[in-house]
């Protein structure tokens, strides 16, 4: 039986500063990457996203970005390896730290924002996550964009690596997202979210917006609840894979 | 053999700012006590750290701090429990995170600057740190000042308690330091401070300015770095120790 | 005819978080105290605010709190008086550099939340930013809770002091505030609201939930719009105060 | 009679984290250049260079920086020109607020670190800066790298410019500074800086380490007092330059 996996931004709520529908996706989706404190997050919001997570059966990783809180860590940051190594070590152990209390286990890692965008390309930012991951637990699953240089830097630290695809966004002939600088970036519509899914699944690969195929192995979805139809959309695409016979399930279940 | 620990605050640096005389340091004592990326410190600094006090054969230990970085963590802050407790796993967690990478072990917490001072005196300051500290790891152990509430708060939650006295601050009545604001709080004087610490184990008691004797079990002493005279201090505390036949050790080497 | 003035806390948005509804609140009341980057703001919020506030007729303070983002100002924090002064002098200067180049001018001062709390009580911190306000600009007016010692600050330093009433808080014998532990503290009906305001008006006095009457002058009464009902509330304040004649006019207009 | 300035960035610690040596250096050069909280500095330390300055006869500008305290501001950060204009705005007024109470007042605004290097080749950050200036206060100079687009931003916005060489930085034949990646980048010797800044005086312009000669205006020579021969290199030049019949003064008497 296909299995998948679909993950979600989760604990990015920053004190009084409330973000994004938790407790609605949290039903839908399977694994939560949770903010850890740098780029949004703090102690008391990963606790509630850690609970929330347990609660409903969904597995957690920590979703590190750049010491950028009032950019979101969209803003990209330019530092020396070594350093970016440590910030992300620090970030994976706050989390394990938070969710040992709870009983739950940090089981994956995916890098936020700019971070995420600057290491799809610059080797030194995606070995420098690698080796991070790979200090802290190296059990722990990096979740890494097709096509980027986060999937060769998980294997080259022997990590197990989750390759990536996005529900809600298009895809050029060289396997990576439209920028969101063109209108088409990102998919609104449900029925057009659900088809590409499914049609990744089915066909091994990425299909770019013109059509181009990008044979790969594809082990988790990204979804995102921050919009208005967010979780709508997640809801369907996951009501969807069940109906094609498709099983969502936590990332460590995944065969990777 | 009698034994005992001497300790230190490390890592208080942060990005380019530079504070203490880590390196210095590391050599005299046998437990460091190290800043968590709140009142001071950064993954970059604590993993500086956490190497050097390996190298050293230095214990290491969190040194969670409030959320104040402009305050260095010394402003008395006003929270809940519970967001205090996050806020201690957090720190704790971090640490662990850098500390795993290096071969390095997280063995005691010990509160810094204004939380330790409220925590000293405040049941539920003292009771949120035992129970961050028993949810991230039961065995690590609580330094705390003799006679505070958090020597309580740790027995509670069956935590092991490093009792802990200052090698150059002077004691009230009551078993308290002598507030820093006034005039005599401080021990400048090498000669003494060693015959403070020296007595305090051989009586098995703090003794105030007024001669009263407060019999305690101390388990480790606190020294300082960040004076002129500092290092000086405590290189002649530790030769005056072991010339008495007093073992200087680190902390998880005391039987606490 | 007589005047009051409604105020409103704005601008307290942080970079991607999200806070208030300040386009709705600016139609109905005449001030804005606005956040400036401590406890909430940054500088594009505070521009927007602030053009906001002018493009309405609305004059425009600075909101100072304490450098405490994640706890939003509301943590009670010990700083020493100097310090303090020169913290809010940092933060009104802030605003007027964002103002001038919007045409907009910094009229009034209210500190925020625990700041706000602390100076009620304390002459030192009372006292620190009246200095503060003397300092930068002497014609700023200090808007000042009745009854509190900043009202006995902002007249030692010769300010302009504008004396403030809550629209939605009752009231203690001793003229404070009662405190939100109390579940009677904050009126939720918009008729009982503009009871208050009306009756503290006409009797030139606030009137304590027991009935007893604390003669003072009112200035201005200052508005939430962070709750649901909210800018419901304030607007039926607003249309029943001109109903009775009472003009709503900005801080600068009223007599002080 | 000819006459230079000699300009210095001040007031870069941070609460308790001591950076810099302030009070030496004060006494030798003529504009103090202070950090304004976002990269370094903070309220109280502010006040304290400003008061300084004033004391010596040094007149003051702000040194806006990135929001980026842990990277001191030398991490090159994207955002967008907007968010910065209201970002350096922001800083430049809170100078004001601080030093108006002081009787100082603020002359000059000079970009830090990584922001100045952007702007020095990035006309949309340019431009950002010179509008913020404008927008607070026209008549402020403009402190800007020669042969850099800041130059032009100022012209364009019709700003008073200094342009600015370094007493101690080697230049490439396009007029920019040698990256600080090589060697040769810094003048440690101070009778090769002395040279330098005279020889540069003398013939009116840059002169590259190939030997090229760029001619520009020279307004303010930029120095530095965190090294350890900083204050000694300073002193030495500016000794050199009254024994060259060279007036160092401070900016706003400069003929800009």
């Amino acid at each position: 039986m296909t299995m998948i996996n679909l993950n979600a931004d989760m604990g990015e709520s920053f004190g009084r500063f409330k973000v994004g529908n938790d407790e609605a996706l949290m039903k839908v989706i399977k694994s939560a990457s949770i903010a850890c404190g740098f780029h949004a997050g703090d102690p008391t919001v990963m606790a509630n996203a850690v609970r929330l997570a347990h609660d409903n059966g969904v597995s957690i990783g920590a979703h590190p970005g750049f010491n950028d809180l009032w950019g979101f860590g969209r803003r990209q940051i330019s530092m020396n390896p070594k350093d970016l190594e440590y910030m992300v070590a620090y970030q994976i152990g706050a989390l394990q730290g938070i969710a040992h209390g709870i009983g739950a286990k940090v089981t994956h890692v995916k890098p936020h924002g700019a971070l995420n965008n600057m290491a799809h390309e610059d080797p030194d930012y995606a070995m420098a996550i690698a080796r991070a991951i790979k200090s802290v637990d190296r059990d722990i699953i990096f979740v890494a964009n097709v096509c980027s240089e986060m999937v060769k830097a998980g294997g080259k630290e022997g990590l197990r690596v989750a390759q990536e695809a996005y529900v809600d966004r298009t895809y050029e002939d060289n396997g990576n997202m439209t920028s969101r600088r063109f209108p088409d970036a990102v998919i609104h519509d449900a029925a057009q979210a659900v088809k590409q899914v499914i049609s990744f699944i089915e066909e091994g690969a990425v299909i770019s917006k013109s059509g181009k195929r990008i044979p790969t192995r594809i082990d988790t979805f990204c979804t995102h609840g921050d919009e208005a139809t967010g979780v709508g959309l997640v809801s369907s695409v996951r009501a969807e894979l069940e109906k094609n016979g498709i099983r969502v399930v936590p990332l460590p279940e995944m065969a990777i």
